[in-house]
């Protein structure tokens, strides 16, 4: 082996969830140097017997405090930028990771708090917003921007909005999740051929839900199906 | 820095090119332990100053042998389980390439041979195949199945195939790079209203190609066009 400068590698968690219809990111605030009582990504150093996926699950059960995160999980892409982090050569492989109602965090051992962000907030933040935006650590800001645009993609393509609501869910719940994530509702018959015409992507119960709207109709409540991908995809809202 | 365990982080390259109307992609003999004289995809470590997409690019040029590689290179994953490489913990950042009309290679300084191998006959080679399909080393048949089936995929829904033909091109040049990469040429109609209905996929040119076929029609001759993306994607044939 010629030549091989030492790196540290870590993983970054962009842990999202739906919290009053709006896509909700966890952030801890930094408690330790380089960039400290910032808020940055969840996330820890790669350890010598696993491999970076085995180091997210750890990282996300750790930083949400759930026994066993109920949701799912992909690696993003990996940063690599020689001076994104002021100590050493660290490559951070990102991961994106998703579920319904998610509990407000602990803070971990490292950071000084932790707590749950509207993405919008973050990433282009109104004029007179209820509170300032923080600037993130590292290159977090990067990675939460490309781990928005991946789950947004998904969206279009996947029937990875399922993962965001608790079972069993009505079509309205489930089409709250495409207006939280994409900003901007569906297409209400384009969404409704989609879910109900896509084989597999929801499986109807016999239950009903609590009445919603003037009419006080009951809408039916559904589960996850097996299918994954949505062809032709959804038009994104 | 609690704990960062020491890594060191490599790039490794799935590069494709279609030759004799078959998906190709370049391996090297490897002329060191671990794993000498088995075939790798090339690949090499990042360097001090540089992240892994320059190291990528690097080893490009490195490996084909070309000055400015006149193609597309985009990050794969990231691949990390801790016996990977026997020597340390390597962590591999991998890339796929792919360009039209590559020469062929000449080994690198650390490789005892390079050349154009057709992935099916490495991925499922057939019986009696005109020669046997080497293993690979370290977990690159791994990556070159992942590398695959995102070419693969890129073509349903992305004018990546274009990055396949030196320019101009006809439209069947075009079709075989889709036959070369699913195996199986597309159907004649979705492929000819996909490139031709979507704006920008291809630009006509005022020149024709060589007499072809039967009849001696020569076929329009095309140009890539700004278009990325294919909505609704083709169907994969």
């Amino acid at each position: 082996m010629s030549h091989h400068p030492p790196f540290a590698v870590a993983v970054d968690l962009a842990i999202f969830t739906i919290r009053d219809g709006a896509l909700s990111v966890l952030l801890v605030e930094r408690g330790e140097e380089p960039f400290a009582g910032q808020w940055a990504l969840p996330g820890g150093f790669v350890e010598p017997d696993e491999d970076a996926e085995q180091a997210a699950w750890r990282e996300l059960h750790e930083e949400t405090g759930v026994e066993r995160f109920p949701g799912y999980l992909e690696q993003l892409r990996t940063y690599s930028a020689p001076d994104r982090d002021p100590r050493m050569r660290v490559v951070s492989v990102a991961h994106v990771a998703l579920a319904p109602d998610l509990p407000e965090p602990t803070a971990g051992t490292d950071a000084a708090d932790a707590r749950w962000w509207v993405v919008d907030d973050l990433l282009s933040p109104a004029d007179g917003a209820a509170e300032e935006a923080p600037e993130l650590a590292f290159d977090h800001r990067q990675i939460l921007l490309d781990a928005r645009e991946r789950v947004r993609s998904k969206l279009e393509y996947t029937t990875l909005a399922t993962e965001f609501v608790a079972e069993p869910f009505t079509l309205p719940e489930l089409r709250r999740v495409y207006t939280a994530v994409w900003g901007t509702p569906p297409d209400l018959g384009n969404f409704r051929r989609k879910v109900l015409g896509t084989e597999g992507f929801v499986i109807p119960t016999d239950a009903h839900g609590s009445p919603t709207g003037a009419g006080g109709r009951r809408a039916l409540l559904y589960r996850r199906g097996p299918a994954k991908i949505v062809s032709p995809p959804m038009a994104r809202g």
